[in-house]
């Protein structure tokens, strides 16, 4: 009922703080401004498992009519990261009452900032809570998966999530004299249609990348051939090598085209999240561990999604595996998609995260 | 120093008209709002010959400092239009003195509003200022050609000056699902490339045609494919055929290549003046005339200029001739463009405008 | 010793005849003039399942120099298929000897002319062969995959193997005169650069499409602008849907480029191997045999191959799965390609291959 | 009756040396194998003139059947040039018979070989025949221009005459894996989209300019990315800036577009006939003479046209006037173009060409 923006969770850090300690066995720390960290240290030694819930909502005005919809008008846990909160939290209790069985650490992270660039999970990272940690596990409600299903996936499960922006330098002049002017439209068009053999000629054909030219602006005078076109785009793909590879194409050919025409360009690109690829080892236990409980609703699941999701800047210091847990529920009109808003998800499946919690850490750390 | 904008001549017309009134022999008339009609009537019967001075200013800042400069802060005689109609009001006064010389009639148009589109000739021709008139010729001072000299062309002297507009509609979507979407930046960029095959394949080398893409528009957000793009372009030629073509080509590609893609279209073609065309045998004479008077200062002039003149509306309906009358003088320091702040002309070049008008017309209508 | 190129299979299906007729319990037929049919009734009723081994070999000079090299000069076996056929004659005669065990029937095809389009296959269906069949396995012996492990694979294997034909047909002139032809030159290089579109623009992310322009002919004389330009290419996919739409795709853009240019074309389409695609729940029951034999040297094989394999021909009628067997082994210099005139397998692996299809067999049955 | 290709006018050489060797007052000498010179030097000091007819035929089976028809099959006088030597004969008759007339010298240039590139025209002024030569005039006949009437024109007559040959180089590889090869076909036809841009974008658009792309070869097999592809082209223009312009531009739209896709490219330029540009005051001078004789039907021939001839190759050194000749008779049926099996000439017109040449002769030498 109280979301937050990202990086403006207050009262939701603070909230999940006081829960935390009040639970028994636990070191309680603010790493960051919003974010909270939990370590449970096991009887016996062995290895350090982290587990991450993010905490942020986001700018959507909330079209439900519950009794608990939100109270902060234009806020709103469109994504579920309320009840990623609520799973780790009841996590949180269970192991904690349970010390003696684990061998080990837990760290429980309550991540700020998902839903925003740069992300809490860098500022995280940044701060140190994954030092020493070995493992780290996360969940995420799945509108798509129904309740009662829980997905597996091995490998890439989100997608690098980059934009970039160009100009291409010409020359202005009169549209009656082409001659004494460099045309950057016409060819920061030759740019737009070669930069197409990046995705239909350079990229093996097994591996997936979109490039999508979306900003396109030149010109103010019907009269006049503009001087420069400036050209913005989003980049996605799975693999850092594809990544690395769309990059450095990119700007080959712009450099091409334009040395081709004799203008110039500035070229910019943004890194944005980085994809999330589950460890293929981890992965195994997990779905060794959900399969115990969930037999044969434990699903692969797949492909993997074109969106991004900053869980990676945990992944690009330590493995992990990210599992998405079903909270459809077509025969109670839960069906409205992510950032709806009209999202909700079957409260249902809050139990099932907090088993697989459980499941996973203890059979990851035995 | 008092000038006045186009469709804005009330002084102007009424100076003109006033002083016109002032002649003898002349049926004086208003034709349109801002335009002024002198009728000379000569003894003999024979042909009738129309001339043409325009009579409008710019909206630019003057930045001479004559004691003459405009009074009229942001409004100047930028293009020498207050000299054409100088030079028609004594040709006037002469030739209306000396009536009985005369064969046939001619009638003087001063004529508002050249600059902005569709121009004042249109509405005099309308009008019916050419009832009954075989020949026109008119005269432009040209701060290119130095003062003493005049320019003779046959054919083509400025070029069809038309517009376009075209929106490519695709339809929008996340920048990350391509195939979901249509995208008109992707398109509209092969438009682009396409296009440029019309003055590289499919027109006569011999042959002249500008398409010039000024306007380049799509997309507002780094993430979303955009519904569509709106183009815009000038379009410049010098013959009827060409121009046509050009229209029915540049559409013809806009449908082929959106069609290619699944997109549609909107075009949009704005025919803007139309190029002034001499006629050869009224150009004859005039060369004969204005060699009687300059000899080997009678040049002839060209490559055709890409620019508009509102002339052509004229000539839609009769022959006609238009000169440009040398009016640079280096050594004096005039050497500005037209439509320059500092832009001035040789005052002596009006006596040479005054006895072309005059000899013209006597040879023409002999 | 003795391979034979496709749709020549004499000898080796009159080998494959009378031995399949010195087995036990085979009702032996021909299918085709080809082609060798055994049918093994079980004692109890059941299901259906095919096997199928290919026979043919390719065009290639062997440069091997084992003792059973081939005897015919320019043809080898040097894909593996007289491994198929020798791993599929073994398993019918331990299956023929064991007739009480089996449930249902277990039909032995082995087909000519899988190397060469149309393929044995489809003429193998044709003739009925799959009448009152419930499900067909089959294997390969694989170069790329280690002696001793099983390669199991879900959904698509092998690709949709097409290719087309474009002649983009213009006007031929002089080269000096580009108006008066109509240049199919430049018309063809805007096809191909608005082709690239389909794979970067109109195909689904996560999806898996290659189309490439391999031939484009036009023009033989330097002064003159040809009257056509001939293109060919190649289209793999693994959906029918995307190869559906590929088809369409590519006619659409080549009417939409050559109508913006005045052009017209010839389209030809040619239908290649379709994609083998395993059935998940046959491919379970395989991975499940598999497995029992091999343990974790059962492996998930992946991702798919861009080539072209007609065992597709037969899953256009029944579900089935197909099935890569290693036979590569580095420390025995075995590690050329398949097609390589080099080419050998790792004769042990025959051993793994028989396992497999006496045990998927009686697994699938049962 | 006897015509003899480019490079082969042994005996049509060998006539008119024994034909001119029969008049007074000549020096006649052979300044290469198949060329003619003749020297008549005046009674008074003055400048020297040359005048230059070609006498080469072509490789065509002419389908007249007059008597004096062709007697060489396959070779043919289809371009007129039995004319032009047949005027120059007459003109070197009656001027060397008039030589007390003359004012400095005459130089009679018979050259061989004009159809045929570099041309004879390069290898006689190699041979000095133009040392100490003031001017220099031609003839040509004109199928396009009624017998009677006579063409001049101030500036270019006919176009600079060129091709290229690049080689755009991938790298090979399979149709089904594009990322692993370099696509030349797709890169080449990058580089004829952006190659239109020369004329649509860098051209001044009162210039001429042609560049047509007149052949495209790139590989042999439907499933194979070949390694380079292969492209001709033709380039005309008329002055040497736009063709430098040219050349330069055709390489920096090469180098940029293959170094856009990571390939590499060999280009080569050459250099064919340039363009014949008449000289302004000589014109002027033959222009007068031709009035003299012809009156009215001395007129102004355009435009230019974009066929090569090396009578270019003597410009490059004096200046000089090249003179178009009606020869066009519809009432007599002649009518066909230069090069056409049935082409003729209004034999009447010969008489015109000599009076031009003696009187322009003698006009310039005053």
């Amino acid at each position: 009922m109280h979301p937050e923006l990202s990086f403006q969770e207050k009262k939701t850090s603070a909230f999940i703080y006081q829960t935390l300690l009040s639970f028994e066995n636990l070191e309680v720390t603010r790493p960051t401004e919003y974010s909270v960290m939990a370590r449970l240290i096991g009887e016996s030694p062995g290895k350090v498992l982290a587990m991450r819930a993010d905490i942020d909502a986001l700018p959507i005005m909330e079209e439900n009519d519950f009794d608990f919809v939100s109270q902060s008008p234009g806020v709103m846990h469109a994504c579920g990261h309320d009840g990623h909160t609520a799973m780790m939290l009841g996590a949180a209790k269970i192991l904690s009452e349970n010390k003696d069985d684990i061998k080990g650490e837990i760290r429980f992270l309550f991540q700020h900032a998902e839903e925003q660039f740069p992300g809490g999970a860098k500022e995280m990272v940044e701060a140190g809570v994954l030092d020493g940690v070995d493992y780290i596990i996360g969940l995420h409600l799945f509108s798509t998966i129904p309740k009662g299903e829980i997905g597996v996936i091995y490998g890439p499960l989100t997608a690098n999530d980059d934009t970039f922006e160009l100009k291409i330098i010409g020359k202005g002049g009169h549209a009656s004299a082409p001659d004494t002017s460099i045309d950057p439209i016409a060819i920061a068009s030759q740019f737009v249609s070669n930069l197409q053999h990046i995705v239909s000629r350079k990229l093996d054909p097994l591996e997936r990348l979109v490039i999508s030219v979306t900003e396109f602006h030149a010109g103010n005078a019907v009269n006049i051939i503009p001087e420069s076109a400036t050209l913005s785009g989003s980049v996605r793909s799975f693999s850092q090598d594809v990544r690395g590879s769309a990059v450095q194409l990119i700007e080959q050919i712009a450099k091409g085209v334009t040395s081709a025409h004799g203008a110039s360009y500035q070229f910019n690109y943004d890194y944005g999240y980085s994809s999330v690829v589950n460890n293929d080892l981890l992965t195994k236990k997990v779905e060794d561990a959900v399969s115990e409980i969930f037999g044969d609703k434990c699903i692969r699941y797949g492909p993997p999604m074109m969106g991004g999701e900053d869980f990676s800047a945990f992944l690009k210091k330590i493995p992990g595996c990210f599992i998405p847990v079903g909270a459809r529920n077509e025969t109670k009109g839960i069906v409205h998609p992510h950032h709806h808003p009209k999202f909700t998800i079957d409260e249902d499946a809050l139990n099932d995260g907090v088993k697989i919690l459980i499941n996973a850490s203890l059979k990851i750390l035995d």
